[in-house]
């Protein structure tokens, strides 16, 4: 096994141009091979299905395609591997990817964090032939996953209201960089946190648990805490109807432990122990759940234990003037089980004139998210395509009996229209010889394939959506921090109507084409198409 | 942003010690202000449940957790980081923390790539409580994501009998670094290679396209190609029933490009173009598919122009001594559109009298797998835990309402209990301080839970299944290439019986523990468990 290394980046975090399919050096053989070298070509990346059943995207994981094109270069160890993958091909070629850069390359994308549709073109790359080929696949690595996390956690985000969001999906992320870019990405879409800690580190992402700036001195006495805790929790046994032995010492130590080391971030789960269900289980004979097989037994009785350890070390905290701030619930109804934790801290503040354990309403105010967040369980990936829309000036269109897969050729630029309200109100695309759309004056919409469908739009607002990044080598624009990047996706998701974004049978939203350019694509077609024959 | 590198591993590719959760941490400050720092635990890292709705799953990731821990260590940087994240936490636990190795951890686990089934321990963690507990995040990630793949790659490999397969799924991979994972353990898992040529130059596994060891030198003329190509395509046009307009242009150059950069490999999709259908296009009103709006068009017409000029190509490169490959079809029914083209190829070698164009059987003999695999779309992750089983030599068990969730506890070895034909029986899990099982002789294999559920086992071979991997701070076995992990997988597999290993209503392989364990656990559970109140 080699030993140099095992991992897709380089030193400075930055992806290595041989993360491709061998394909496409194959490819650029070919195009080299026979003389295509000076070609001229204009790939768009776009998706043509918004992931989750949804209405929308998040575009995200620009940066790190720009950085992939500054660091581009086949290094000499590079080129030495693939002479030996490639045994019948020229030495010149080797030369020649060897001196290849992205010097020529011209990129022109949507700014990380906006909403975006299908067939809109979130990068529009420019350039010889050989190199715009040799960037395909990392550059789709880099968007698909970067903007189906940040589309991921952004429906979270709307889900959640107000609730805090932290994303736990490290240990079950699809590899150690995978959980990385989920830290990074839904921190983009909307996320408070993360709880994985070199992500903190990476990005300056605000990780689960940070403390408050009070640097605690003066709570040393382990036994002061112990002592209190046990007063308070024989006050509070007939109040949570338990039975002392129904209650777990194990977890009560494991609970002062904590409160000692963090006095003033006490929060516990509260479901490591089960109470309920024990006389039931001397006969081992079935794997069988048998809830509610103890007919008086509360359903929630469960938790008891839990709740009861965390209030009596929360009302010692108290007597030490330390404020507890809340529990954990990782298993059941969550729901309705913060309700129940909830009845019995009112009852407790009620009774000893105690300030409410917490100041906030007592209800579920932060959701931390896994499995589901990182892997993006319901679609883990979504489908962005590099397609060939110009080579050498001339249009190029991917023809497809389905309709849906049918590519827009040429050279297109994206605006969007806003109504006075500031919505959002259509995506159009434009030839690049065309007027741009202004405010004020009315432009004729056209759905890109259906002859019939078409829509007057006078907008009130305009906006350019696509924007050159990357010129002569270098980028062209300053790039967004992370926090930037995120209150993009919070600005431009406000624009867009609630019933597109809604979970629940969301409403399309629009991307039209210009008349002209609806007429220079059929047009193409017609000429394209070979005619069948009946017989 | 943090400038210093936005990746999970380090410079030698090994993943950093802060990839873990806060709570880790913070978990480990607890123990050490409450005195714990000598305590002694073991964890084992297990699964509850086989993924893809199978019943056997590959364990993989052992190298990884292993260069993990070799390489584990604080950094004056984290340790800054984490003072500045941790804000209320005494000076003294970073110093501890900064100090902090895995000299005094000792891991027991599995062979990677053994064929591996629920509760039986990957791997058992023994040593001081903090850095036992500090390795938990970072083991699950390494291990889930591997051994998830592992086992979709097995399942492809055990599905596709003897065809190749090959990952191709880069581009929808979940990051970079998801990619690379996805090609090194789909690899172990049975698969022939990769289209990812930075996993190819890492792990030395076979990249997709790879050549012959024939030097090319004497094809150089494009235009005796062409020629030869022209002629042999209007010879095809009756044979292939097509109209000469119908047959794509552009398809034809770029074809000859190909067969002429990699004459000995030529080998291209021919599902680019459609050619049936375009006559329904002209009135663009529906997005309706409407196959078979023409009554007499065979449904694989959609391939003539691909496959004609694949035939074309093919015959030239035939008359200058050059064999073609094969084709690639990437959309529509595969299966049957494989037995279309068979039948052509057939009818051409006839006609002609030159040798088939493939000297194997013309069926698919490769497969090309992508988003599926790399993703795991089945199931997105593998459930590893890692639970506390044993604390300065007390035996530990989480109880649980769901019987599938209690742990097994204390110290346990496995073994795997073979049939006089080399199958395996069953595993079983027994107390250190038992008698191992041997060849000849009876021994009693009870079901962990159900009380009645238990057969006598006489092995006619028996494999202790967990074997030291690590002491006194480094890796104490040789460690396998790649290339024996991928045996093993292979050599694991085949002792498993066929049934378990079906798609399709698989049997559960056995898993059990012994009579003393069976007690132990029992007793245990009996003296643990609240004993509720009928109210």
């Amino acid at each position: 096994m080699n030993t140099e290394g095992v991992f897709s980046r380089q030193q400075n975090g930055v992806v290595q141009p041989l993360l491709t399919d061998l394909y496409q050096i194959t490819m650029a053989y070919a195009y080299w091979k026979t003389g295509k070298v000076t070609d001229h070509s204009i790939f768009d990346l776009f998706f043509r299905k918004n992931p989750f059943q949804g209405e929308f995207t998040i575009f995200a994981g620009l940066e790190e395609c720009l950085k992939f094109l500054q660091a581009f270069h086949f290094s000499q160890s590079d080129i030495e591997y693939l002479k030996q993958t490639m045994s019948s091909v020229e030495d010149e070629f080797f030369e020649f990817l060897s001196n290849l850069s992205t010097n020529d390359v011209v990129i022109y994308a949507l700014d990380e964090g906006t909403v975006v549709f299908p067939r809109i073109p979130l990068i529009r790359v420019e350039g010889p032939l050989i190199i715009t080929q040799l960037l395909e696949t990392t550059l789709l690595t880099l968007v698909n996953y970067a903007s189906l996390m940040a589309t991921n956690a952004a429906r979270y985000r709307i889900a959640a209201g107000n609730s805090k969001l932290l994303e736990f999906g490290l240990r079950r992320a699809q590899g150690p960089d995978g959980g990385l870019s989920a830290s990074k990405y839904s921190y983009i879409g909307g996320f408070d946190g993360t709880s994985n800690v070199l992500a903190g580190k990476l990005y300056d992402i605000p990780v689960k648990g940070t403390h408050a700036h009070a640097y605690v001195t003066s709570f040393t006495s382990f036994s002061e805490l112990l002592m209190l805790t046990i007063k308070w929790r024989s006050e509070l046994v007939p109040l949570f109807k338990v039975v002392i032995t129904e209650v777990n010492d194990g977890e009560l130590a494991a609970f002062i432990s904590f409160a000692m080391a963090f006095p003033d971030q006490f929060m516990v789960l509260v479901d490591t122990y089960d109470v309920e269900r024990y006389p039931c289980h001397v006969t081992y004979n079935t794997f069988t759940p048998r809830q509610k097989c103890l007919p008086n037994t509360p359903t929630h009785s469960k938790y008891r234990s839990g709740l009861l350890n965390f209030c009596a070390v929360s009302l010692a905290l108290n007597d030490l003037a330390f404020q507890a701030v809340g529990i954990r619930i990782d298993s059941g109804d969550i729901a309705y089980l913060s309700f129940v934790a909830r009845e019995y801290f009112i009852k407790i503040s009620a009774k000893y004139e105690i300030p409410c354990l917490n100041e906030q309403e007592h209800k579920i105010n932060c959701f931390g998210i896994g499995t589901h967040l990182v892997t993006c369980q319901k679609q883990p990936s979504l489908g962005c395509v590099y397609k060939l829309v110009e080579l050498n000036h001339q249009p190029r269109m991917k023809l497809s009996q389905d309709v849906a897969k049918v590519s827009l050729p040429g050279r297109k630029d994206a605006y969007r229209l806003f109504s006075e309200r500031e919505d959002a109100l259509i995506d159009l695309l434009i030839r690049p010889d065309e007027e741009q759309p202004s405010v004020g004056t009315k432009i004729l919409c056209r759905h890109p394939f259906e002859e019939s469908r078409r829509a007057y739009v006078t907008p009130s607002k305009v906006e350019k959506l696509h924007k050159l990044y990357w010129k002569d080598g270098r980028v062209c624009r300053t790039l967004p921090s992370l926090e930037d990047i995120r209150n993009n996706v919070s600005t431009s998701l406000k624009s867009i109507r609630s019933d597109i974004k809604r979970n629940h049978n969301p409403t399309p939203y629009k991307v039209a084409v210009s008349d002209n350019l609806y007429n220079f694509l059929h047009n193409l077609w017609m000429e394209n198409a070979p005619i069948g024959e009946l017989t």
